[in-house]
């Protein structure tokens, strides 16, 4: 069983973390009831990332995201003359996918995680790719 | 074929890498004899990663664990009342999972690679998830 | 169906991004016809990553470059003797492998996307590996 859908997500900042977790599991709920296998969340996007990280405390992003900047500020002479080499380098370091277990329709993650759309160079409208690969239990 | 265990792992410092190479290679020897495929080991922890890097020489681990430290130092004035920030950091760097190849039932990490549980918050007791997913050749 | 290439892949520099996009679509086109899945592009070394990132204007590359040595100097007091430390610590930063979603026979990549194989210790003669699991639509 192969599932390849492709969703909306907009930001509204420059640097944000979107969680994700709830669209991706309207998937899982309406489509991979019993399912197992393996999910891949993937970003096509050269500015934005996707990671797995703490869910329930917001300020755990707004740290991540202030000391991202601090590690490569936007302000560097670089030599990418479209200005967001920053945005390309914080999505290098961060990723562009994560895959995660689905066992019998569910997704195997951690008590405090939560899957993030990770923007560097926004606001923008992007998108993420969720593929699932996997067979009835 | 889908395979989905859960493994103990305890840390003992704030900051260590585990090998867990030999847990991993175990499940593939009793259960995936023969079997070719897609091997994710994931950590559910948002404070704790899982990475590929290498197993012979322990100072690569030590050098590794002295720089993430000096990039995200623990003592920043972080906003999230856990105090534990630098940990969630690090761990957005270092990624939650690794993917491998699986070939007629082996595991393809080169000469130097063995898989590690990278602790960023402990001593904890963890766990980890080895995913499989293939067919028999 | 499962698939599994190694391909040769050499380096002319310290630190240097090859993009490998053609040679991952090559395999597509002669071996993966309408199969839709997932691939896996991995790298069996502990000095050089594979990510996934802007393969239109090489300044981006360039700088991404300039910043992993400014942020992980060469020159260090590292304890590893073999004194390239900061090339395990780079790659352990950027990874060791992407999963892309194949979609009939088509790697889903962004306008901007390239796969790059990432070099920190070398010159040297290297190799990746890229794994298929799928089946037809």
């Amino acid at each position: 069983m192969i599932l390849h859908e492709t969703l909306p997500c907009n930001t509204a900042r420059r640097q944000e973390m979107l969680n994700i977790t709830s669209e991706v599991n309207q998937i899982l709920l309406s489509k991979l009831n019993n399912y197992s296998g393996i999910l891949l969340v993937s970003s096509p996007h050269t500015t934005a990332g996707i990671t797995v990280n703490e869910a329930a405390d917001p300020s755990v992003c707004a740290d991540m995201n202030e000391k991202l900047r601090e590690i490569v500020p936007v302000d560097r002479n670089f030599t990418h003359m479209e200005g967001n080499s920053d945005a390309h380098i914080k999505t290098a370091m961060i990723g562009t996918s994560v895959q995660l277990p689905v066992v019998n329709g569910k997704l195997v993650l951690g008590t405090w995680q939560g899957i993030f759309f990770c923007e560097y160079d926004g606001p923008r409208r992007r998108k993420f790719n969720i593929t699932f690969l996997g067979d009835k239990d």
